[in-house]
């Protein structure tokens, strides 16, 4: 019934001339926790002062002078967390899934009397991930031809994957947009799926292989030449410096953020 | 009415100690035949002594002392020039396609009482998309998970490709013999042709894009390993190297041979 | 001494709605000038009114009414050329190379009494290859790790390529700007050039391999993720997009313009 | 100073018709050694019968009816643990490293008395690299150009490779062997390093990359055509299907053996 409160000094200490930010992890024994809290301890800007899991009381974060709380937690209880976040006036990072508009909402009323509070929501903390997004929805009027493959363990149990069909949609738009016809193919004959899913007229593969983690390519063509843009994603590791990015800029965006590009200041 | 001879010594050169071929072509004006006839003149141990088109006479091959006759011509006149190389003891490398058992039966009669000749038929002078599909048998037994992703210009009216067909029947039936169980896939929830059509087993994925030629990769996976092998034909230039192991190879290899896999000596 | 000028009406036509733009090609007959000519026969909204090449009048340009000229001849002509052009209000599309300072100055002075006439000189129409240097230095902040790999003919004479090393410079700039350090790299003991080529801190490599055309990647690494751009070049068509890109829009873009990265809107 | 023997059933048990092979590991709880005993135990045909680590006593091994050894420790106790095992009628996998011409002559000596023990040695369990350097050997006389890229995570301390500089050899010995000229490259200027180390006529390229593991690739190259074998190993559970390969087949391959490329019968 005790918070793991690895370091007990309540206000930011500064390290050099740059103030430490003070990091409290909700779901800290959890596999992605588990990885916020060693990415923490390795950020010389970061103090990991609050380890909160299953059990714990809440009120060790605020005790223990938490600035910026980052949530890795489970759809029924982040909602509550998120509150006393907020009424404390400490700062969200939310990893955890399931939120609708109607969520987004009640976090939006909670957030308008603490005008200094930011809660950021991200569905997705891998940059390289969001900047894939970002590239092939620009690059998408310049290429008549595009098609998304997604590559992933074999454990996986929806094809294609909701990041590929984001990716999909976003180009889609994209493409609508700028007037452009359907993608040229001459296919009249052969097996059923072999052309792959279609998402909003994009062609969407995907591949399941042992071995694999998680892989995306954008493959775009037009006369004589391709642009395949790929994101290779090896472990959960590389969610967190997308997670570290917003820890470290939440401070100068209050309000309610919703995903990490936004961040990304592109 | 008259048969292209650039060149009219009947009999086989030698340049230093190495015999020189006299090689013809049949097709000579065709697409692949203007290519056949360019990669021969580059090759300094091969003599083009014959170009036959639509309207020029056979007998022009036997006059110029042709050794080896390349063949790109249709599967309506193709059994003919056979017939005439067989009688004039002239090998014959053949790429025209339109081969089913009976006429491959009777190029073996045509060729038993002439034990000297050879006739090589061939649905693919592509040694690297041959060397893709032997690998792939091979390396299938290692690894339980594989799919096969080929990629062309949309203009293709077949997907997935014969090529993409073949290697999945060649890799399923290496499985086979393996008695390697279906390869692992949870996918439960998800979109219709996600998961590419299902040849004997095998996922293949057809990309259709703008700007490509035609590519082929065979993706395997186990444990925290994957093995990728990927041919990529940019040009009808690709086809030459195996056309001229096949005119070089053919005066060793009498009698009936298809396919050029069985020339590359794996 | 004569104008090639396939169609002799001088005003513009219309299709449709849309206004058709009067194109001239200077250098008609080279490599460049060949496909552009069948590019601009292609498009529904350009007609081709001239084709000039070496010993052919300028003045057959303006009689035919020409809008846009693009120029791919020579640097010992291409001044004379946009000298003319600009004298008689033709807007100038420019793909000859050995521009320096100088010269951008001189047609910079030439242009300043003619505020309708727009010059465009660009040293590379491939949208896809300026497209993935701007992707890369829009990125280059977020992955500590960046190198760049590019695959040609093994025809070509330096390596690595102008468009490799400009690529790298690019990135290092942002990277520079960004307040980045060296990318980590514990290399101890090895082989001399493994590690590349250090451009400007960039590790480029270069990889020379028959049946390659012209291929570059970008690979930018963080914790546990990577992403990897790639272009693939696969003949001269692959420049068109950009020529035709820059014929259409050079009439709303007066002045001197100096690639035509700054027409992609991005 | 005890061995921890999970299993104490000293024979070999049954598992339906196929006979369980007894498996006992050498350096338990070291980082390999903790992935051959999670694999062990997920194998049916495998039963892990003791773990020993630094301070256990050998006689575990032979109390708990160890048919198998496998040997993760280091080169200073390697050869007692091998002496060992060869005493008590132990097959030995080992995959420590150190192994010389006078190691292995040595263990050679204590094999001849005992000619039903196998003894394998293995530089490398990963299935995966030694088919890519088998099928890159194999295709080698085809393809006049040939580069090798490697590619890894930026704490490596040589750079290329050691697997790089191995295939490169397997490479360049084939091409003498096929009696092939060094591959077409017009370099003339550029930068040092660009063109990658040379091992043997091969030019090989080093890519040091944060987020990346340990992936190789062999580009080879013909007139229009490209062949690319690429390997990934994302992991050190990309090593175990080598492994235990080498304990299935080891009872039937008395003697000394140096690498599993043996034991893949291609």
């Amino acid at each position: 019934m005790t918070t793991s409160a690895p370091n007990q000094q309540p206000a930011p200490t500064t390290q050099g001339d740059a103030p430490v930010i003070n990091v409290g992890v909700l779901g800290a024994r959890g596999r992605m926790g588990t990885e916020v809290v060693k990415a923490v301890n390795d950020a010389d800007d970061l103090e990991l002062v609050a380890m909160v899991d299953e059990g714990d009381w809440l009120f060790g974060l605020a005790d223990a002078g938490t600035q910026v709380v980052v949530d890795f937690t489970r759809p029924d209880v982040v909602m509550d967390n998120i509150r006393f976040c907020i009424d404390n006036n400490i700062h969200c990072v939310v990893g955890t899934t399931g939120f609708d508009e109607s969520r987004l909402a009640t976090i939006a009323e909670w957030l308008a009397p603490k005008p200094e509070v930011g809660v950021i929501i991200a569905p997705n903390f891998g940059i390289g991930a969001l900047l894939l997004m970002k590239f092939a929805q620009e690059a998408a009027r310049f290429f008549p031809s595009v098609e998304v493959i997604e590559l992933h363990h074999p454990n996986k149990v929806d094809a294609p994957s909701g990041t590929a069909v984001r990716t999909a949609r976003l180009i889609a738009e994209a493409r609508r947009a700028a007037g452009m016809p359907p993608a040229p193919d001459a296919t009249s004959e052969g097996l059923a799926g072999a052309r792959g899913a279609d998402v909003d007229g994009v062609p969407v593969h995907a591949v399941r292989l042992a071995g694999l983690v998680a892989h995306q390519e954008v493959l775009m063509g037009t006369s004589g030449e391709t642009l395949t843009l790929r994101h290779d994603s090896y472990d959960r590791a590389s969610f967190m410096p997308g997670v570290l990015l917003a820890v470290r800029e939440i401070g100068g965006r209050p309000g309610l953020t919703v995903g990490i590009e936004h961040l990304l200041g592109l």
